[in-house]
């Protein structure tokens, strides 16, 4: 008799665990249990269909060859029924039974498994405010969502909108309403923006970037309540930093794991909130998997268990829970925590730990900020960017980077993960021999280079200071020498407004040795790093002992100092 | 008492390692000895420049701040003596000194060093036919060939050209003489272009694309002689498979390492004709180093030494020499062959070992080829790229990989050298948590599904078929059936003219069995692959037990079988 397999889910998770499990057991009977009308959305394209870079909605729901994932795409393609409109209301465990429940017609009866699947997602969080049920205040985590978005704005142009939460969706959010041409203010409870993405040096500089395409951004900031008109249209948001006028309130501010119906049935829960599950993604439970939004999973550098909803998880354990469902051991080790958006013309990407992650985990770190061009500087097409690299003190393990800018930040983020993925160390990734041509990238790789930069620190070759330590110095009114080896064009252009800096020019600076105190700190910058860190070795060659330059250069903090 | 250090050759490697060097020791005397007149030159750059796309020469010779890379530079910023025009005649390794002739004035002197470095770059090798020195014929090689091209040139507009050779460069030239209106035919001696890059399958899918862009490739044609008028401007290219007309010949068949210098100075040569070093780029002399394009490497998965001249290896060896000459200990452990073009709308790259290479080595490999998108399909910004994965049976050990496509190709080759870089297998590769956003991959990136179709190989669930496999059994008349499983619509559009073709579209085949005759070998096919493999598996669900499905789809071949 063949087996029974019921999943619980029908978004991303669900449908490739069935896809999978099909393809691998032809007999299996699979049943595929949806609470909402739509099955295997893109739910990640809804940000580019309200931005209008995505004009057909179906798009979101349909094959690369044009075939709507409805119900019965399922099943004559897959080979999977799916039911939809219909919730699982509780599971008997004993009995190998859902008790489902037709949302339409009420009717309630039993679905009976062998295998169950939980991809029972997540759900946004709803803070606790007044006024979430104006209307023009949304929340965006489903199609309908993005739908009822675009219906309300219809064709308003230059109004104001309001984004609480200034995460990866919100970013992304604010991007596809600044496309429309609506004024965006993204209030955040935390003091930097992508709190759970970026440390805040990497999230300031992007804040500025980002200020200077037009959005505004309230840090440190609570939403106390929203404040609508007679009609019930919202008109103000309500801060504990000021009200801001808003046409349309968008709430974005993380998900929670949907476990109620694993609770219930005593499936356990991690102390992450979301459904534990071992690595071959089943529950304590051994006849119940789940995967997707609504587990926990392991960080691959720490080994700690992390709620980590990603839609590549969903999917890469859906292949491994459909090959398990079916008799097979396939084993999903783990995540790096990769994210990766675009926003506003910038490209942003992190992998593996923060540096923040890793002090908290106790390690010690040594990490390199650098600023340079993502393909050579000649080629029309190249792009600036910003990347981090975080490696482990003594090891020289690599535990993490972040990358931003309008270049090609990602790529970068790939490499990274891939060579943390293998435990790779800072030489093993500056070795790596990566693709060169004028298109692409540079003689020597800002990746391969970032490594560079850690392997120079390492050997003492390269001393360095970060913009917080410059900024906390300068605040202090530390007697040192800002010493901006820019050309003299550069340095009429635009430069620091501070008594203490002085300009030699790097070709200069041999013959001009005298003009630089011996007896003060001196700290070097120039436009991206690579001049100060040259201009350090001259110094150094030359005797001086109290030399630093400033990692990453001027352009990454647009001189706001 | 400083060290002194000479190099010979200004162009890439040398400079690097000077500068490295000079960091490094900030004391070490240094001096630089090139033959030509211009130095530090991105080379790389001269097709962009050529094409119109780099419109300031200048850009080549400049630094990212706007300071012209020449003698005055290297001593200014870098502290390193450069002497342009001079050439070094020999080598005295007894009393350490290189005999040097200035190539303006005649004057001969010696230049005593304590570390010598031979950074002498390649030269274009000169196929031994009549009419190279036709006006209208050139090499491509230095910017001063790029500019000659383009004064030649003029404001013709639809002239043809004939570029002999069809690996990186001439295919690099053929882009930007096409993107100057030129009619251009790429002339190849062997029976594939980009012969030293890619198999003969992804080649042939690329020969055929870049045909569609308006190229014409002549393969397995040897060129006989140049023709001229009695002005003694060319005027035709006569092979052994007919003449071209050509107003702008380009000769573009490789490259051979100059080591004359070094060969007579009894510095060893290795069997592949470039200079032999050890892991610290020393060559038989220990006080005499060499690196770039005149040295062999050793490729890290065969272990073989290869001469495989790159401006990345010419770079990143300038660090490992900069190190030595100072007391280091730095090695280079060698390469990947990584190398990644763009010509005609089309991002190509490949890494690690081909698979003729592979078979040539005496691996056992299995092999994938797939083809999809670099983005979600709805994004607009998405393009094609197909992919082939290349491992080793039983260990999954990763072998290599090439792509090629419209859409990013390149940052699945940085993965796949990442990866292999560190030893990984496929299992190990399919689990990298690469970054998945829309505008950036898909949720299952090409890598990982690629990967993932390697592993559908091995273990016995994807039984798939070669283009080439293919076309031989077409050819030969076997009796077999070429289910196309693609929809309607796209099976009207376009197809295979065969009367082997039977359409059963993918969501009909359940109900369709009937339809298949169970007694032949059936060919599964679709469009990029996917459905294909589903439609195997219905089949082989259903009992059936010869059915193969056809690797990249049709897409990816154009159809033209």
């Amino acid at each position: 008799m063949s087996q029974k397999i019921v999943i619980i889910g029908g978004v991303a998770a669900g449908p490739k665990a069935a896809a999978r499990a099909r393809r691998v057991a032809p007999d299996a009977e699979i049943t595929i249990i949806e609470k909402g009308g739509l099955i295997s959305y893109a739910g990640c394209g809804m940000p580019f269909y309200l931005s209008g870079e995505v004009q057909n909605f179906n798009l979101l729901f349909e094959t690369t060859y044009g075939v709507i994932r409805n119900e019965e795409y399922f099943w004559r393609e897959k080979g999977c029924r799916v039911i939809t409109r219909t919730e699982a209301k509780s599971i008997d465990r004993a009995k190998k039974e859902v008790h489902v429940e037709n949302l339409e017609t009420g009717e309630k009866y039993n679905v009976p498994y062998d295998k169950l699947v939980l991809a029972t997602g997540a759900s946004p969080f709803v803070p606790p405010i007044e006024g979430l049920d104006l209307k023009g205040v949304f929340k965006f985590n489903h199609p309908d969502d993005a739908q009822q978005i675009k219906q309300y704005l219809g064709d308003m142009e230059g109004g104001e909108a309001v984004i609480v939460g200034a995460g990866l969706i919100g970013l992304e959010i604010a991007d596809a309403l600044m496309k429309l041409h609506m004024f965006c203010t993204v209030v955040e409870l935390q003091n930097q923006i992508l709190p759970g993405m970026l440390d805040d040096d990497m999230a300031g500089v992007l804040a500025k970037k980002l200020t200077d395409q037009g959005v505004e951004f309230l840090l440190n900031t609570k939403v106390l309540k929203l404040e609508g008109d007679e009609d019930g249209n919202v008109t103000s948001v309500v801060t504990d930093n000021g009200n801001i006028d808003a046409e349309l309130v968008l709430v974005s501010v993380g998900v929670r794991p949907n476990v109620e119906l694993a609770r219930q049935a005593d499936i356990t829960i991690g102390a992450t909130g979301a459904i534990a599950v071992n690595e071959y993604l089943q529950t304590n439970d051994p006849d119940i998997y789940a995967l997707g939004d609504c587990v926990e999973t392991t960080h691959l550098i720490s080994e700690k268990k992390m709620f980590i909803p990603m839609a590549t998880y969903a999917n890469r354990q859906g292949r491994v829970v459909g090959d398990n469902l079916v008799g097979g051991k396939t084993v999903f080790r783990g995540v790096l925590g990769t994210a990766v958006m675009h926003t506003m013309g910038y490209n942003i990407g992190r992998t593996g730990l923060s540096e923040k992650q890793a002090l908290e985990l106790g390690y010690k770190i040594v990490s390199a900020v650098n600023h340079g061009f993502d393909r050579t500087h000649y080629h029309p097409d190249n792009g600036m960017v910003l990347i981090k690299l975080i490696t482990e003190e003594g090891s020289g393990r690599i535990l993490g980077a972040q990358a931003l800018g309008p270049g090609d930040a990602v790529k970068r983020i790939d490499v990274v993960a891939t060579a943390i993925s293998m435990g790779a160390n800072v030489e093993q990734l500056a070795e790596v021999d990566l693709g060169y041509a004028p298109p692409f990238s540079t003689p020597i790789d800002l990746t391969t280079h970032t490594a560079n930069i850690v392997r120079n620190k390492v050997a003492g070759l390269a001393k360095t200071m970060t913009l917080a330590e410059l900024k906390e110095k300068m605040d202090r009114g530390d007697d040192m020498v800002l010493l901006d080896v820019r050309t003299e064009i550069q340095f009429q252009m635009r430069r620091l407004k501070d008594d203490r800096v002085k300009l030699v020019v790097l070709g200069d600076l041999r013959e001009k040795l005298n003009e630089v105190p011996r007896d003060k700190e001196v700290i070097v910058f120039c436009a991206l790093g690579g001049r100060s860190y040259e201009a350090q070795r001259i110094l150094i060659g030359a005797g001086f002992t109290d030399v630093k330059f400033l990692e990453g250069g001027l352009l990454a903090y647009n001189y706001t100092l």
